[in-house]
């Protein structure tokens, strides 16, 4: 049923250090060492896998946050990073149009950290998982360093959205919040504690649950969760749907708080949307006149080849998405 | 929809640190604030969660391991590494009864890591997979100072048999090495790498995969994997079924190298069989009179209540199974 994994580069080289291959070429390294037998309906390289198990098409996902590079304890309470590693993790089955069932945890913790502090973050976990009715059924605590947090996912859905549906002729659509953890990220940065809206967006995001489904069951074609940035994320789709995407920046309202801090770090704001990584907003793609489902605004178009994303159909010379290792 | 959680005990502090409350502790205080929806079938405490989705009964377990504390890089090859994370995952969906479908793979690296490196584990993993028929369907990489590699799994089973099953008058058997891995970690801790047998062990388990469906089939009442040392582990299998197991110490062939080993340290090798862990064999009880599948080796006996865990009938006096965070 699945193809045998074929690496996207002929030979993928070995040689040197993880940060000079960087994220997205050591994934094409790794991902060809994973045969994947015939219940595996979508391997890796989409917001989640598909596992047929029985007559049921089985979601699962994994994100791993480490201190300091996806959350500081200065920044954020315990409460607040148990809800957003939630989050990332329900985003992904969000974006494939499914919903989450169960949530495992492994969290790796150094001796001197308060017992309050752990229990806060169990406390944003199952706040989180909540909202979607998913119960968080196990976990893993071991001792480390630094503050580690691997969640996975399980879940499920009617029929997955790929990134790979795309076509050309398609509308390009958003729903939820874009560019509020990144303008967020970019005060707590500067040593600032607002806006408040865009702080409280960076520690705590808002995706929009119950939009995937609605989207599946809309005809969306091909959809993906943004947590990279939009253009980063959007060059996801591009690459796996063989095709290109054009957005038109004027489709985008900059809202306030977002208006603000660009004042006031002298940034124009668009770069918060278009760029700005961990609000687990949703992007995807639906044949032209489709009724979209409340929420969704079109903000682009699809074109045949390339596999580029464009600006008012030029290349962006903004800052790029979010990238590990670089 | 969900009831409220209810604290298992009237109130589990949260004053002090992480180490003072020690792993159990600390258990006690997270799972309560886990609710479990209805089809969730079994929720933390067991070697998987089992969640109902569709007819079929889902297992999911992770791990999470932490370079120095669960590896060290000068010990062991990145694809021994590889092989071990897979193992002490896929042996806790064997302690179910249960089998492996699909893992994800989380991986937290430093930036200066050898991508060949990163590979050989890669492979590792893959291969230890291969040999329950799973699949690595996706995962996660991210930087950070030390590598963590947190590995989840996906199953299926008939009737998962739990650690709660375990009644008065039933035999305890175990299948598998015990003590291998144990003494190998005692060599390479005091800077030998001979014997060459119990090293290997160490490195690169060797979890009795079909054991444990065959356990289930059998008849098997409760069952664990020894990750903690099969005294420890017995003892969580008396907690949750509130009875007192006995083993017979000498029910137990005491093999050569952990008699050498033994003898080299100056240790009762018997010590490595009770106490070591990290061989992922599997401890399970079975109704006397059980014809116990291949492989299967009676070594004690479970009384009704106490919930303690005797050897020869008396308390063990020698070191204790591991625990983080002591």
């Amino acid at each position: 049923m699945t193809p045998p994994p074929v690496p996207s580069q002929p030979t993928a080289s070995t040689a040197g250090t993880v940060a000079e291959l960087g994220e997205f070429g050591l994934i094409e390294v790794i991902v060809p060492l994973f045969a994947q037998h015939p219940d595996v309906l979508v391997g890796p390289g989409d917001d989640a896998a598909v596992v047929a198990i029985g007559a049921n098409q089985v979601l699962v996902s994994t994100d791993l946050l480490i201190e300091n590079r996806h959350f500081r304890r200065d920044w954020s309470s315990a409460e607040d990073i148990g809800h957003k590693a939630a989050a990332a993790n329900l985003s992904d089955l969000n974006a494939m149009g499914g919903r989450t069932t169960a949530l495992v945890v492994a969290l790796a913790i150094p001796g001197d950290l308060e017992v309050a502090w752990v229990r806060d973050l169990a406390s944003g976990i199952a706040a989180e998982a909540a909202l979607v009715g998913a119960s968080v059924v196990g976990g893993d605590v071991t001792a480390s360093d630094q503050v580690s947090i691997a969640v996975t996912v399980l879940g499920t859905c009617a029929a997955p959205v790929l990134r790979s549906g795309a076509r050309a002729g398609d509308v390009v659509a958003v729903c939820g919040r874009l560019g509020w953890a990144g303008a967020g990220f970019h005060v707590l940065g500067r040593g600032f504690r607002s806006p408040r809206a865009v702080v409280e967006a960076h520690r705590r995001p808002r995706p929009p649950y119950s939009a995937g489904p609605e989207a599946a069951s809309a005809g969306a074609t091909a959809m993906i969760d943004l947590s990279d940035g939009l253009l980063a994320d959007l060059g996801h789709v591009a690459a796996a749907s063989g095709c290109s995407i054009d957005v038109q920046s004027a489709a985008f309202e900059v809202e306030e708080p977002l208006r603000a801090v660009g004042a006031a770090l002298g940034l124009d704001p668009l770069q918060f949307v278009l760029t700005g990584g961990d609000d687990y907003a949703l992007a995807a793609t639906f044949p032209a006149g489709t009724t979209l489902p409340e929420g969704w605004t079109v903000v682009g178009r699809v074109a045949a080849g390339g596999a580029v994303v464009t600006v008012d159909g030029v290349a962006y010379d903004g800052p790029a998405g979010h990238e590990h290792f670089r």
